[in-house]
């Protein structure tokens, strides 16, 4: 399915299966008996590992299956009916999830993005002009801040930044919640400053995510300070979210938490994608996004898109003009630096 | 963590992880490439070879992830507001869903049971209540009736009483839905008389289980008639159902599907279910629920049940009275002889 | 529209407009301008003498516009996504409200009933089942408990059951929320020992009914204990229970709280009820449910209902068999004397 | 509580009870037994002279309460889960209904406006982008416009706009639905050009608002086509929009609906907001919008603003700078020459 003839794809970072320490591992356990929906033994270590890694003793954690799965969940169990979550206007859960969190009953408050990311000025000003607005009672109260890290663009809130956003939201009540479908993207990448440590320090629940990280599927919901959201294991259960071979997910967890893979396993994609955005440079393509991680954004013409489409397959991101287009390539932990290399060569 | 010494465990039927067979394919196929939420080749070879399973060349196939997820996605996207669904009493949305269907905006309208099963004539006179009462625009419309083959006490509808079942549906225009969670327990059961193809030509959905069944997790949904629900993909990714990484389903299935692993994965479990049956039996235990596939329950006393939960971990299923508990034994593909043997001998 | 050749009506206590008092105090007060959505000083004025009446100078009350609505908004804004509410299996929640709770979210949980009520110990019952069984973390916490007073049948809740069941309430910590769309007719019985306060003291919110009760429309909603739901205001907006022209139901309750015309609004409709209940048990008439208020049940054979219905309407209950039926006669604030001697001889 | 010394209150069109005409017939009417929910002889009146009006014989008409129910009950039930509705960003629905769409399950798609109204190129190519995107299974479909006639600025979809919006609607298979809160103000104006039959033939859905048109409440949603949405009553229902004494809609509609009442209750107000303009152009003040109907907005000096407020109440629309202020001065059907004499005099 991958021959030497086949197309080169650059599309997504989850074309894969999973990194083959996981599978091994579920090869390796596939017969132990388990109980259930995540009482398992490998779910436990699982648990106990990432609170060690964010430094948060008490954290509880939970291990979901997909992304917009995790934001609804979440989103909906923290939120009042009548709070909606503030969030990037690019943000995944206003744009790519098919309006799951307004069918969870909540309105998504859209503010401006600069590179995918939201500033921390903007935030207080939507959260002051709710609050001072004589008839704020008929509206949406802002009662969570959504932030992706990496960005929907790959670009990163740095530890200031997070730090001023969480000032923000304590001043304000409003829960934070970070989503880290690639956050082990972000925690590979030289230029990022913000741990796990920090994000348990700063959220109010975020999740790290393993489907576009390695893993077949799973992400684990952390709330770092317990009881944030009583009967969530109901919650989850409700929503369909819950797996009823939860050691599936639990096992994945613990191998991606055992010996820091989850800490190491985004290196190769950034490494190979800092070499994409090299050559791009170089051979002077503009790039728009300033993304360091593992998502390389480029403007191409018309003519160029098309040429490169017959033997590489990339994301399609937006229009520009008439001639041109901005198509996204995005690297993971399985790219393999002989792709990287023909791509390079036919850019 | 299954050595000699643990307990023998019979408490349900998804404590392993997943058949070899699957799991070598996940193994093989790992590093291939493929696009995601399940536009991928293995996942449009299992829809097609589920499609000739069923006889169902038209059939829209999608998979979900677990039950149920599976049974709110279905049951809210064919239900108008005002309608509810008809389940027993008993039935796995009316009670271990933790509320999903409600929390979609639907009415379980539960109707007394048998063994497990609710018989045509509850279910016609539970419709015409509706249309012949003068206040039914104030109440809740029938407007699906939920079967499970088999169902959560082992039991199995018989072709003779799903096609009733069935014309009734279409008489006052409900759907048919059917829970397949363990459907290959029915399907590999002696005395099941309802096949694939009969399910795809007397519902207008059903879903055929994976997780129970053998399959890590997954479920396939088949709407045998297509443009059943227009969309339903934006519905399954706006209920977070969908999985990024799609194939993860379509390699279970497919490999399910092949060389009719599907119809003969059960065979174990009730071949092994039956022996322990027939001991029971023999050493006069009650058996309170004739189920002829891989669940068991047998009525024990106090006494009984704390000896043997000593060795063994079954499930506990009800109260009897201050003397009695009724106990379920579970059964799956991956039953060992020489545990049931066991357990035969402690019993 | 009511001329003497006209058909009697006993079908229902909302067929007319309104108490001519209420109707008067609308005409007078119509060109007064007021700030709308309840912070008008009628309204406010309502709120203090419903403070004063039921003894709970703390309370928030907030007027809404039907029953359905008023119940729907309270039992979504008090629960949490993962709770349901217990009903009787004839409660207005549970038959006639098109599914309006489950549409917001929640299921209800139907209990058995005796002549309309649910008893202290089926409630218990239910709580500990839910407390005790190993899986509840998949089901649905009861998270409130749904009375009618009067119920449905027009039967009432003495003060020592209500106590009983607030008792329980807080001792599973559920929520003792009251329908009281018919109130007043409870109220005006010598039967009934529940007062006002008693009410406040009991529960965590009830609502005190307009509509059925003498108001064009209109119901109270109090909350004992302040802060019971914050932002309860916001709430009622969001589900469109806010009237712009709060002064409509303001203006309504606070005629109805003056000079206690509520405490008395209800006496000539059981006044007119207990006639007609003396005449049925003369006549011979069986009479299946005891109902002291507003409501009476009468059984007649098909025959004695045809013959009836060509004179007077009422209101079909229900098939009692092939040659019988049940029949509600509802009075009310507006029955006339003259239309209760015409109806005695008809019987 | 309107004497001599008190404030003028030109804050909103909604500070008095009811034209005199409607209070008059529910005097008359008020002991006239009729039953409930809409189906009684003035409810049906009512309908017929609407259907009149609107040059739509088969059109379908339910009265409901207030104007964000209405838009809920009638956005959620003409949309699937996965649509949204395309409004202002300005549209009541996206500011000050409390998030009453989303909680319904629907995004609110918000279009840049002008004046409060958005351009038929812009719903073309917001939907349009929907069709071309490779993700659109991804994201919310565009399933409904929603407009406002009168805009919440006051201004007004001209005859021809409103023809392109349905085409472009029909299009694109989204259905047309038109807010018409005030729309009794836009029809008693002279720059207006759409009629209630144009509302008829080019809206799959509308409302003709009572509340803020001389009812004490009430809205007419009108369906001019039927079966637009089958079971609208349960719906209406299980929503809590159905008053049990319907009559006191109907009876209003009918008022509002005999001798052209609606057409002419607007002019009073066109008339006196005209006045008021003309000072203000006069006397040299900005008006930033250019609405021809019955709100008018002014630019105020923090200075200005604070004098006026002494005397005159009115509503608070937005800050401008530093230094200045938007203002809404809104006039109604009950608005007095004397009382805008004093205004102007103290501009």
């Amino acid at each position: 399915m991958n021959g030497g003839q086949e197309k080169l794809r650059f599309e997504s970072d989850y074309m894969e299966g999973a990194h083959p320490a996981i599978l091994e591992r579920l090869v390796q356990t596939n017969m132990a008996q388990t109980p259930g929906y995540g009482t398992d033994a490998f779910s436990e270590s699982a648990r106990e590992k990432i609170r060690q890694a964010c430094d948060a003793p008490e954290a509880e954690i939970h291990f979901l299956v997909g992304g917009t799965q995790t934001n609804e969940t979440v989103i909906s169990a923290m939120l009042r009916p009548y709070q909606g979550v503030i969030a990037a206007a690019t943000g995944h859960i206003a744009t790519h999830e098919a309006g799951a969190i307004e069918s969870g009953g909540h309105k998504v408050i859209t503010l401006p993005q600069q590179e995918g990311k939201i500033s921390p000025e903007a935030i207080r000003s939507c959260a002051s002009a709710y609050w001072e607005d004589g008839n704020r009672e008929h509206m949406v109260m802002p009662g969570m801040v959504y932030l992706s890290q990496p960005t929907e663009y790959g670009t990163l809130y740095s530890l200031r930044e997070m730090e001023e956003i969480s000032a923000i939201c304590r001043e304000f009540r409003m829960a934070l919640y970070v989503d880290g479908a690639r956050l082990a993207y972000a925690l590979a990448c030289a230029e990022n400053d913000v741990t796990l440590p920090d994000l348990a320090r700063l959220c109010d629940a975020f999740y790290i995510g393993g489907t576009k990280c390695g893993a077949l599927l799973g992400e684990a919901v952390v709330f770092p300070r317990p009881q944030t959201v009583p009967h969530f294991f109901s919650i989850v259960k409700q929503r369909g979210a819950l797996l009823a071979k939860g050691r599936i997910a639990g096992i994945q967890f613990d191998t991606l938490f055992t010996d820091n893979l989850y800490g190491q396993i985004g290196r190769n994609a950034v490494h190979m994608a800092d070499r994409i955005r090299a050559a791009l440079r170089e051979k002077g393509y503009l790039q728009p996004m300033a993304s360091p991680t593992n998502q390389i954004f480029v403007t191409l013409t018309g003519e160029q898109a098309a040429r490169l489409a017959e033997k590489v397959a990339l994301s399609f991101w937006e229009n520009v003009d008439a001639d041109h287009v901005i198509m996204r390539i995005a690297t993971s932990w399985a790219t393999r630096a002989e792709d990287v290399d023909r791509l390079i060569e036919w850019l």
